[in-house]
This record gives structure tokens, C-alpha cells and sequence, in this order.
């Protein structure tokens, strides 16, 4: 089975396809998509051209996306959900549904415990995934998301089954 | 010159085409588009789809949707969010540039006050457009969103021409 997570930013999109069920994983890619500044329209096509290219090249089998986490800021809110709607309608225009998981959720899976910072997040993700070379913080996160949905699908998936 | 204002909502996305420029203007068509209840992904994917038939079958020269209003419920600004990206995304895709314009602006420009109602608001959109059908108050938003773009917009084309 071929995961892609998404952990969704409109700066900073990051991306990470693994390829595995149960536990047992293997990395296949990772990235992170950068939208130019500037006017919103132009950034968010950025991204959704970007994100299908992704989509069309690895052909995933099941997708995930970090669930947002709104703050007191407003306008960031705003701004990541923009971003998101973006990582929420390319896996659906590939008819594929979209796992969400809650970032503690995310670290507790991959790390241990719900309060992982950056840096206990790509260690783990290096651990899991040793062949990784990792894109930065935003592409581990991604593949920390696609590591989660592998535990969790997986497990739906062997329920329907049985 | 043939405008396209929305009107974005998650669960109903306000769509109104007019034709004309410099405060002359004529009713095309308006709308709304219903997202059906569920999950996130599916209802924008439905959004995206719906919104692009619109642009397909109308085929408007310029588009411009309304400023987010970010408030104190971070649940209900992220879900604006969300609808508001496919709202941007769209006309990009159509190669248009995307005119935005702040709420009260768009009140100031229709009704001639900042702080106008809903009723208001369909009142003067009605006068304005007397052959429009308005399908609701958020069509009605919509087709207040192109007529304060016909009037920035045709503005700002005479002054590049002049």
C-alpha cells in the first residue's frame, strides 16, 4: 500500500510518500512544495498544480493530512486553512479519501508521546524510514502524517477483513 | 465586460454574473452552491466541481470574491477559510486575476453605507439589476461583489487606457 501525508502550509507545503502496511514501512519520497509571495489566487494554484503533479507521479493509494490546529491568530487560521482546502481537494479530485489525524495524535504514533518537538520527529522518522533523506522539518512532518495513517488504515483495513 | 462575483461559504457558496462597466450593468445569471453535509474533503472537492461549471457555462472576464471577515470562533474562520480557497483557486485555473474586496466596502459601494443589512443589500442589488431573480441573500452578496468590481475594476482599466 502507497501512503502520501500531507502536512499542509501556505508557505511551506510539505509532502512524503512511504510504501508498507502494518508497521512495516519503506520511504519512497518526500518534499516540500514552496508558493511564491505575493497575491493568494496565484499562490493557491501554485499549490494545487504542485500537489497534483505529486499525486499524478506517486499514484497513492491513500492519503492523509494533518488536522489544523487553530490558535488565537486569526489571520495564520485563515491562512492554514486555505492552505488546507488545497491538500483536502487534490486527494478527493484523485478519488481517494483523505485520513486526518490531530498532530499529538501524529507524534504519539511515530514518537511516543503527544508533545514531540521538530527535531524527536525526524529522529524517529530517520529510525522508521533509513534510507529517508529528509527535506526539512515540514517533508519529515509529512511523512510522520503518512507513517500514522499507515498504523491506523492498516488496522481498519485488517478489521474489515476479518 | 462580463464579471463574476462569489460570495464563499462551506455550506452555501454565493455565485452572481453581470454584464457591463462604469456603473452600467446588467443581470446574467445568479446562484448558490450547496456543499452537502460530511466530511471536509468531499464537500469541497463538490464546491470546486460545481463552481467550475459555473465558470465554464458563463465564461466572465473577471472575477472577485469577498474579503474573509476573520473572527473570535477559529472553527468558523478556518471553514471560511477552506471555502474561500476554492473560491480563488477556480478563477486562477481560468486564468483570471482574482479582485477582492472588503465587506464593508462592497456595502459602501452597493448601498451607499458601511454597515448596510441583508435586506438592504438585496434591495439596492434588485434596483440596480431590475431583471436579476435573486436566489437567496447570498446570491444576492454575489451579485453586490461584481457591481463593486464593475466600478473599481472599469476604473482601473480606463486609467491604464488613458
Amino acid at each position: 500500500m502507497r501512503i502520501l501525508g500531507i502536512d499542509p502550509g501556505l508557505r511551506n507545503l510539505g509532502w512524503g510518500v512511504i510504501e508498507g502496511e502494518r508497521g512495516r514501512f519503506r520511504h519512497v519520497a518526500n518534499g516540500v512544495i514552496h508558493s511564491p509571495a505575493g497575491e493568494l489566487a496565484p499562490r493557491l494554484l501554485y499549490l494545487h498544480q504542485q500537489l497534483t503533479e505529486v499525486f499524478t507521479r506517486f499514484q497513492p493509494d491513500t492519503a492523509a493530512v494533518e488536522q489544523t490546529f487553530v490558535n488565537k491568530d486569526a489571520v495564520a487560521t485563515l491562512k492554514l486553512g486555505q492552505a488546507r482546502a488545497i491538500a483536502l481537494l487534490v486527494p478527493a479530485q484523485f478519488g481517494l479519501e483523505v485520513g486526518e489525524y490531530a498532530p499529538n495524535k501524529v507524534k504519539k504514533t511515530v514518537v511516543g508521546v503527544g508533545h514531540a518537538d521538530k527535531n524527536q520527529i525526524q529522529h524517529m522518522v530517520k529510525i522508521q524510514l533509513p534510507t529517508a533523506v529528509l527535506n526539512g522539518p515540514d517533508a519529515a512532518d509529512a511523512l510522520a502524517i503518512a507513517i500514522c495513517h499507515g498504523h491506523y488504515f492498516g488496522a481498519q483495513q485488517l478489521k474489515v477483513r476479518a
